[in-house]
């Protein structure tokens, strides 16, 4: 099964948009056993894009299209594409019947252009947009399979989750299967993991290894090719003992989408525990990402945003004798923040955030350094950190150190 | 001019690596006047690569290839490419004294697949790696000009910039150049805007308009091909000038980096006021995207996060009969936690967000319903708004309709 990826949008040509759909995309067919030969990307024009349609019919039997399904006059992959293959573009009801009611609650006026959007081929199956209002299409001839997918990585993402990724099972039955798993690890880079790994990564064939870094985390995908199912997982079994041997300690969770936040939270709510924060350089960073999960109430009723010294006495009564004479960025303040959020929100915990996000230092101390403190009811514990990079990066390193140093406290 | 980008590389096909390459390289050509009209990935496939550039040389003038010049098997571009082109490869000295060098410091053994680094085209043009040791190519023959990019970003990049503009520059001399302007909308949408713009984006030759969404914002980019600058900006003023008539009251400010929390905090300062926020649902991120910009602590001392109910009342001294009687997603919270927060912070101006952030509805009201508030010197104003996708997308559309709302405060 040969299968190509063509992204249609002259913005990726002009290097204003990264092409993730088609690292999302190629991810998910070899994940189905789908070799992905290619990647294209064309513009918002015609001609072009129908010449690619041609030499892509003559090398892949499976072509991925993305991106030019939107309501605007260049938006033209379908129309194409269409043409291409002999269909004629129909009005999907369903993706009409959302269109409506989108526009009714929105209030405003459906303007013609956004009918393109609800266009399908006559014998193609419509794959319902939950995060958009482009309609994508599915459909096969004798020779060839067809996807046409939004561009925005978000709508794309849950089409092919949901609708797509059953349909390509179902289409394309492989008699081996691959059976992945992923591993996270948080407090190691990737090349370090990599070097406690070589012999095995150097000697893979089936299960495969792949490190892959992400911010500051690095997460391991096994993957085994198998028609027996449980033997493929003993091999993973195995395969993973003889990693955790060497890098367990490192290990924090299992999944693709489980963040570290996730098992903080889970962590959490098993233990019967609640959290608070009081963040400076992140500025409410921390607790915008606990608040990504859904239920966290249960855990994290709120806390503080301190940024400016005022309000580290002002929210948290904090002498400001203190702070003038430590300094905001110290072990005295980061425990006096912690020690104060916990007491003022009544929770189990409390973790505390103060340093210097850059680009300039502050108080004569570097970019990068900053010092988080964990109040329990045992006491306070702090330690200080020397994070790299840019001010994203520094905010970033300090929550993801916060939420680790909360899952080690309830692993304890 | 017309240019097209192969990246070489199995790993991106798999979806291991982003293709990152293609959008430095891309942007990089159009500032030089050179039109990319097509990027390829292909794996690591002798055939597959050889087959590629026959079909580039037909469609293109300038081929850039990036990736497989390294130092293993698989690292084949080279070689299929000085086949194609009836090179002989030689060793560049320069290189190979660099890669014995580095063997030297490193104590390491430098073993033969090494020596392939070294390797360039007969009569090209050898680029030094000044950030690794793959040695690049610029080779010119009649009808075709060939670039060979090492894969690794860091190093691709500094070549680029260092040395492979300069050369093109020489090599194409452009009489004429791309001059571009960014708009940034709020609170209009892709297809909304298209509507209005409809006529000229149907004309569009020079300038040309290219529409983007970005999540709750849409961008315009004007592009003027000119030899003449000034000819040019005055073309591309006449040009917005006839947009903003039409949908200036959106307008927030220029730039692809502008985004919408650099305009208010610039305002802020502009005007000397400050800010404070109460956050529900949102959870910090309204604070954490204040904190994104550097500098930020002149005009924001920091706030609260109230997730529960019981913070509410602890945090913002809101009454709990007020939070029962109309629950916490009303306009009575959002006006109270604005005022409050105000008042507790010492701020010119308060934002409030209590909502529902989904995917469960909250107190019998859908997913996707937020009270926003602006408590300021003259009162307390609010709005309920109906955000649609999921939790990140609702929490981030909570943010922008705040972020809009102390903006059109500053300006009135």
């Amino acid at each position: 099964m040969k299968a190509e990826i063509i992204a249609v949008g002259t913005e990726l040509l002009l290097g204003q948009v990264v092409n993730t759909n088609a690292t999302f995309l190629s991810e998910e067919l070899a994940a189905l056993g789908i070799d992905v030969y290619y990647h294209s990307v064309v513009g918002d024009n015609p001609e072009r894009l129908s010449e690619l349609l041609v030499t892509a019919d003559k090398r892949s039997e499976l072509i991925v299209l993305c991106g030019g399904l939107g309501p605007t006059e260049d938006d033209l992959t379908k129309q194409v594409t269409a043409q291409h293959v002999g269909q004629e573009l129909v009005r999907d009801p369903a993706g009409y019947a959302q269109l409506e009611a989108f526009f009714k609650t929105r209030k405003g006026i459906m303007t013609e252009n956004n009918l393109r959007q609800t266009l399908v081929f006559k014998d193609g199956i419509p794959l319902p947009n939950n995060n958009g209002l482009a309609v994508g299409i599915f459909y096969q001839d004798e020779t060839h399979t067809y996807l046409l997918l939004p561009g925005p990585p978000s709508e794309l993402k849950t089409m092919v989750l949901e609708q797509v990724n059953p349909l390509l099972k179902r289409a394309f039955p492989q008699k081996e299967q691959l059976i992945s798993r992923v591993l996270r690890y948080y407090g190691i880079g990737e090349s370090a993991l990599a070097a406690e790994l070589a012999d095995l990564i150097n000697e893979q064939t089936n299960p495969t290894i792949a490190p892959y870094a992400k911010p500051n985390e690095v997460t391991l995908r096994l993957t085994v090719k198998t028609s027996d199912p449980k033997q493929g997982i003993k091999q993973l079994d195995q395969l993973e003992s003889v990693i955790q041997n060497r890098v367990g300690r490192f290990f924090y969770g299992y999944g693709e989408q489980n963040a570290l936040v996730n098992v903080v939270v889970d962590l959490l709510k098993q233990k019967g525990k609640t959290v608070t924060a009081a963040e400076s350089l992140t500025a409410g960073l921390f607790q915008s990402t606990l608040g990504t999960v859904p239920g966290v109430s249960e855990v994290f009723p709120g806390g503080f945003v301190t940024y400016s010294a005022a309000m580290k006495s002002k929210l948290l009564d904090i002498d400001p004798v203190l702070l003038t004479q430590h300094g905001t960025v110290s072990r005295a303040c980061a425990e006096a923040m912690a020690v104060q959020a916990r007491r003022a929100a009544g929770t189990d915990y409390a973790v505390s955030f103060t340093g210097v996000a850059g680009p300039e230092p502050l108080e004569g101390q570097p970019k990068g350094t900053v010092w988080i403190a964990l109040a329990s009811e045992s006491g306070v514990t702090s330690d200080v950190y020397t994070f790299s990079r840019d001010r994203a990066y520094i905010r970033h390193s300090a929550v993801m150190a916060g939420l680790d140093l909360i899952r080690k406290e309830l692993l304890r």
